[in-house]
């Protein structure tokens, strides 16, 4: 079964539009955008659409990309804006990591800056269902990942340890989204093999450990397989190193499943960016109560 | 003319000695490290004989990669360490960046933590030789290198723009080197032409602006040339690109120029550490001025 992260989406969005129904003031995000690379003016594109739709202003801001922290540094100041976006690559090398901490914190609607990471490496979040302001932030693609998990029956949605007996394996392991869903999925109580191009890594409880296993091993283990690799020479996952009634997801726009694979799994996540841009939106709301309501 | 850093650097450690032995307890060092790798093995033996030559205590702690943030925050919370130095690579990948915004700012000898990182971008470094509690604490290598030029007679020690008229090319724009030192050039005045392996910028003033110069525009045109490109595939600088009287400096521990343009070059700097532990060295003693000091 192919599930689509449409339905999703819809539900999450309509708990934000209730919520900014009842809101005493508009909200406003902005997208803050350099060059010419395609899927970021198409993710840019549905970000407006996301926040038309539940009543957000959006305003997208271009700027070279030698003027980008300039403007996001406009931004930070700018006490209209309650929420930024940056559009990344933006130099596509290490510099990028530095725009992400030059965000503040109290408008990092995608949870990409340390304070955030190191808080929810620390396993400091706290119920982020409960109706509490100062809830932390967490990354927006790793809390969309588990949304469609959750939505498809493969993670529990509520308890102690919602993913108590899952055995996971996720290849990739960046900052932004591979490190993170490792970090929270074991938190939640699930097995979690990680690799990368260096290897693999196993997750237990928030920590890492090492592991020498094979990712045939890993893929024959796992009841959830989550693929995130922006490269064609990675070699496919085929239907043959799958278990049965394992649920796939891929988050990268290159397939990292055989055509075979995808129709075996049980059910097959092919992608989960309109939940990625509901969870921003979520946290839009949360900043402002936490940090910018009078 | 071949210039060794080994006479600056025992200029500045005999400043950094006085300072030292004036001192009304002793200081302590720690380095951490993880694995074999064998640059970081030797590195970690000159920072311990910088230390005792100078009389600080230097105490080396192995970890296992997966221990090393917790050996950080460690030494961190320690009120008996008073600087930590990291020796990376200890992932290899993005996550070392992650370990360096680990490091407490207020023991970060190395000045790579954003803090520091942030106030040199911001240029909100007052005068490093001033006799003043909190100074700014800029990234180590970086700051050697300056020092090595000025020795050299390539750049002026005193001044408002002390590279005013100097035209450097720098190859390397990491963020822990070649950023900052574009920006720490160009703040001094100089035109500075940095090339990675996406292209050239140009620093003036502190700024980043596009340019298209080419390679062999920005070597004809330079009195300083700067490599660090740890990579063998690079095409290693020649003779014939130099202009006379040209002082070059290669920091990698990969060969960047030709030994006939090493010969060419008014002087050829080979390598800059032991002028890096001085300052990391320097940077300990401006430390415990500054936050530690009871």
């Amino acid at each position: 079964m192919i599930a689509t992260p449409d339905v999703v989406a819809a539900r999450y969005r309509a708990e934000i539009r209730n919520e900014i129904d009842a809101h005493d003031r508009p909200l406003k995000v902005v997208g803050l955008l350099s060059g010419d690379y395609a899927p970021s003016r198409t993710y840019a594109a549905y970000t407006r659409k996301a926040c038309e739709d539940l009543g957000i202003e959006y305003e997208l801001r271009e700027a070279a990309r030698l003027d980008l922290e300039h403007a996001i540094r406009d931004a930070n100041a700018d006490p209209d804006v309650n929420g930024l976006m940056v559009y990344y690559p933006i130099f596509g090398n290490e510099q990028d990591r530095y725009l992400k901490e030059v965000v503040d914190y109290r408008k990092d609607i995608e949870g990409l800056h340390s304070f955030w990471i190191n808080m929810l490496y620390s396993n400091e979040r706290i119920d982020l269902d409960a109706p509490q302001p100062n809830k932390a932030v967490v990354p927006c693609t790793p809390l969309a990942i588990l949304k469609m998990l959750e939505a498809n029956g493969a993670y529990g949605s509520s308890g102690h340890e919602p993913a108590a007996n899952r055995t996971v394996t996720i290849f990739n392991r960046s900052e932004v989204v591979g490190r993170p869903l490792a970090v929270m999925m074991s938190n939640d109580g699930a097995t979690v093999y990680s690799f990368d191009e260096f290897g693999p890594l196993l997750y237990r409880g928030g920590q890492a450990e090492e592991t020498d296993i094979s990712r045939e091993q890993a893929l024959a283990s796992s009841n959830v397989v989550i693929t995130g690799v922006p490269s064609k020479s990675f070699p496919k996952i085929e239907a043959h190193e799958l278990n049965a009634n394992t649920v796939c997801l891929n988050f990268a726009t290159v397939k990292n499943f055989t055509a075979e694979a995808e129709q075996q799994a049980q059910t097959f996540i092919p992608r989960v960016g309109p939940v990625t841009i509901a969870m921003c939106m979520r946290n839009t709301l949360r900043l402002y109560h936490a940090y910018q309501k009078k």
